[in-house]
């Protein structure tokens, strides 16, 4: 695998990665600005081609921006900047794939691809350990504990659909009920899923604490209970072919995982959304 | 989840965790002396909700009486040590749950729930890799290695069930064939032991490495091959209403894994223990 | 030494410990927001006793009031929130203590201490191995970065001295040559400064980054060539008996130094500023 | 300085381990120099005794020849010290298990036993992540990369078969197609690979980065998606009988895994190997 | 599982490295019983050369006796059982440099010399960062808190030397200042030491947290202020020709520097007392 | 300072930095193929303006070459790779300052520099623990215990000169005692070594082990009883305006050292070469 360590440039290439170095929200233990670093190098490890896809990364068109530069601290200033080096870094037409960095980073990412589509149409498919579904935080409106409620407010719940959801507050979880985001992770609940999408647009963001705490310690808020690789890779190769217009793989904080497995596992994540990526948009071709 | 960080004193309160910082006979690894810290540090990360037994921890009324401050070294005066603290610390009708802490100390713990039921209704249910029948180690006859052959001594071996064991000396194994106190960990086994304690008195003791050693590593003897951490809730959940006079969770030593993890999936082992003490205390009222 | 872990309840007591786990702004590699915890953690392993300055912990009334809870993310808002706390958890008259965190926390510590003591007679003695005096960080005014520039602020230059500076842009240190606040740590400096302080008021500011990179590895922007432990506690046992209204140490960042010798060095920097601070008034009744 | 480690000294037991620290040829993350010695101390938390097979390693007879001495660099250097070092130090009847230390290592260890027996009837039996059938890597012919290419120039494709595999260039996954060495892993695929094999001479090869890199992140080039020691123990344990004539336990990198949960595993494999081995001598005995 | 671990078999040398893994006592973090084992394993990365004192390890002649067997728990037996394999293990005119392991394993290697000498003639050299003049700690007479307490009983305090002393309790400080026992470590302060000496014979004992805790993290109870490597080295090369007949290096807990560094020097302390116990021979034959 | 992470593409500056990712001779832990990744993360650290020299990176031209891609394996391989990389990465008037990677890759670097002067013109200075005088180890003549034999091949002893130097055979000491390489490291001998030099070219060889081991552990070869960072930088900072005519920082291996320290030490043992190579470009100007 190309180490993506001194990104690629390639900025006519229509799948952009951009690394999102911000971490300032976490509640817990931070560290997750490391994590595009991270995936770039742990990318070395990999092999180029996917045997159960029977992709080769060779064969698809990809640049990587690097890294927007954020200031740490206030989180609107955060998003500000992130919204204005989306504009510089990479065409408006590309498909962007965010590394984070925490996870309130989804919402410039959404933002930027509402511009393209109507926000009725857009899926936003959310694969978390957490809810993600408070109004704030400590009177904090912006942070990582809110980012699905925040895009709630862009799109509304209707197209929201989470998986591997396993903690949040009381409130959280009846509001999950109330409008009904939550779905299995078997393979037929994903493949309904899949079929109810057709070719609408998908923002598809992946926190990767939906995995076990203990198979990725390397992130802020680590939830014991998850899947493990081979299950979100099931899960995630089930929408090959999806028109995938946005997506982002978030909240690797590689130095709370000290073996490194974690920063392997997400550089395999990120290999995997570039082969989803690159299908989608050959099947909306078709 | 409040952090138990700072000792909740709430001496009322019919469920009172205690702290047992002690791990002098530790025969491999030690440093489960910090488990009880640690299990308060990261019950910081987790929620008060769990979404799947849908219980709350606000709705239920539980204290946390700190550290026993036990003298490092001789396992003699460290029982004896827990044994007069219990009676200062915690009032007698309390429900006492032990965060270890080597699994030693569950002795002092079953035997003071011993001064309120006949010895022969007790159930002692065991979680564990290793099944803890030596008659001594190294010509010591109090250790980590000997808590279910000392248990036995104070209740027989026909109310001992161990799950999840899968290591021990050949006469050790020869034993539990003996007394049929192995249990399996299947959905089915689990329900009919449940089935079978119907409203008898359960002291339920869970030393930590019952989990496989690459999911768990912060434990003194990791041993490979054991649950995971959804595994371990599930066998633990149908334990819900059951009559539970005592409990401990044991053997966490955190430091040895650097990642944080183990102590994170301890921390949420001990959300379930004090929502089954809970339940079988209503259970048993109605 | 009395274990700080659960916060020692005596409000009364002149000196008070307080918390301060915050550390959004951190530029490089965060995790101060865990260094309250470990101070109170580590102290455990230290004596009450220091045969140099021949004092006793027990000898001194000193209380911890715990943490504030900190909003991360927004430095303002934090600003705002220690603010508040401060009111509500300690007594006007109270030495304040702070315990980092990141080091802007400094700036409301000192807002605090000018409520009692007028701006252009305070002292703010600085040791830290960065100068701090950038107007702003990408574009950020609150951030650790600028926490010299912010209390240049309240109480202007004069009587600003920095002691163990190693690094800074080029702009920050022709300011500090401009006000000659950069002071030698050489025994004979340190003792003219303290002799021309004389009766003054004095808040001293301790970012551990004072100490070298290779000694003190858990902080957050480690630098090269700093002071050991020895001749930091020989810089601050100078300070005996001065007028210190104010303090804090700064910029631990546990698990950074995962040996743990970084928590231990600052919880005895802890215990030195608790007796500089007791004879400080001692000194003052006189 | 003399090291001090060394080994159980047994010359004339049948079946001998020998420690291969060399990992000069690793692409990524060395560090399996280390791994006979990680394996050796970590097998003092294991029991003599597998439930599972009811078997003890009290009733086998075997010896450790100790470690060979390998100048680090140069593999072709390595190689040929190591053929020597393995006339040397063990008998030419011996059963060798072999603890590297990188893949590479295996080439002298099959050759030793190409010996005794005709090319055409030896199996190579390989559980891997990787199909390790890279002609070459970067211009090295002899790298762990290409062991598996190594051994075919040996002994042909018709007898190699393939576990575990899930990483490989696009070329070298049409070669394991063409040659159709790639097994399933499921109980049925095993036990017929098992059946076909009846008497033949088996040389079983076992990489650990086999295992998922989130439970096996102790090697130098974790790969996720892989089996628990639980799948790779019942994978194993299906080959009791088998008459295998030589057989390895590779690529443990402790350093890479602080837990030391790796070292655990791979000693407990250890440990089912040298029962599988005794077994297969047993029956050819019969 | 038979550890594979063992050592320089050589009873006949005059000197006899003897592993004491022992640290139950341990008040804070234990885990110097892996002592022994780090310090053989680190020793491969020194050479046998010392360029300081132009002596090489192979003109040297001593051997390595392995570890003793300890039962991890009550002290008294601990104690009990080093002294019976002391007997079985060397001969009685052995000259023995126990590595620990915690500190209190010093007292049946004093009482094992104590055979040969008589007790008002042996000087016990002490360095350290602790007193460890407690007459017991929580109850517990025998802890690594109390070793000079314990050797004082054996010998008197009048040939007692403490170097690098720099915590205690203020009684322990009494008690030093009483007897005076505390001594500089300055090249002339040690010096005066060792004229005083003169050919009386001497038992050394290095509790290596004499050193810096940034220093020398490896280690159970880290104190800052202490020496460095070079400090201590030149310490204890001035005891060159000195009569030691007895020694000990304690207290190395590898796992608590997982850089290692720890482990390197001590191995090459252990490297320089092996040359002093040498050369005090010659002296003594002459 | 600019982070050096992505390579700073500036072919034309005079001054080259290049990484050399290969360790494959190390003979104890190896890791320093990592090096130059973790000096360009960590140099993210630092500030660009040196206080003591009073200089500003900002005020030299340099450029970033980036790594050169070295199979791992056989040195002869990597060396003549190295060699070839060299001469198409950079021009052939840069001045090259290389990032290691292990001390054998000096031999190229200064083969190079010896194309535009003479053998007998050219010093080789050499800062290290090590002598690195073995005419080869283990039969392998090319390694880095013989990186100062190899050169010594290359221009003779008479021009080279070492520093810090701590450890190596007996026979390695008389060859170094023989040639009266050896160089005191206090400020009068390194400022008569600098008078001798004069207008000569210099290679400046930096092995980061020069440093104490319990300083900069993240080296394969720790060696206790070195310098500090301070003492290095106060011996580097009189080498200001020498006709340095290449250089290299080599052996940090990164993850030996978990806190970081080790690689902000190298990042910034780099700055300041990279001022000594532009100051003494001036000088030859001048």
């Amino acid at each position: 695998m190309p180490s993506y360590m001194s990104a690629i440039d390639a900025p006519e290439a229509p799948i952009q990665i951009i690394g999102l170095p911000y971490d300032s929200t976490t509640s817990y233990r931070s560290g997750s600005r490391f994590g595009p670093e991270a995936v770039r190098s742990a990318s070395y490890c990999l092999e180029n081609y996917d045997p159960i896809l029977d992709l080769d990364l060779e064969d698809i068109s990809f640049g990587d921006a690097g890294d927007v530069e954020i200031p740490p601290g206030d989180p609107k200033r955060a998003l500000s900047v992130i919204t204005s080096a989306l504009d510089e870094k990479v065409r408006p037409d590309s498909l962007v794939l965010g590394l984070g960095g925490e996870h309130l980073l989804t919402l410039p990412l959404v933002q930027r691809v509402l511009k393209n589509y109507e926000e009725k149409d857009l899926w936003f498919i959310h694969l978390d350990a957490h809810t993600d579904l408070r109004p704030g935080y400590l009177g904090e409106p912006y942070s990582h504990a809110s980012i699905v409620w925040l895009v709630s407010k862009e799109i509304g719940f209707s197209k929201i659909r989470q998986l591997g959801i396993r903690s949040g507050t009381k409130p959280e979880w009846e509001l999950m009920r109330l409008h009904n985001t939550l779905t299995g992770i078997d393979d037929k609940s994903v493949a309904s899923l899949v079929d109810w999408i057709g070719d609408d647009p998908v923002y598809l963001s992946v926190d990767l604490d939906v995995m076990d705490a203990s198979l990725f310690p390397g992130t802020g808020a680590p939830e014991p209970g998850g899947v493990s690789f081979a299950e979100l890779q099931r899960i995630l190769n089930q929408f090959i072919g999806v028109n995938i217009v946005g997506a982002d793989v978030m909240e690797l904080a590689p130095s709370l995982d000290p073996s490194g497995a974690s920063s392997v596992v997400a550089a395999k994540v990120v290999r995997t959304m570039l082969f989803l990526m690159a299908s989608g948009m050959t099947g909306g071709e078709e």
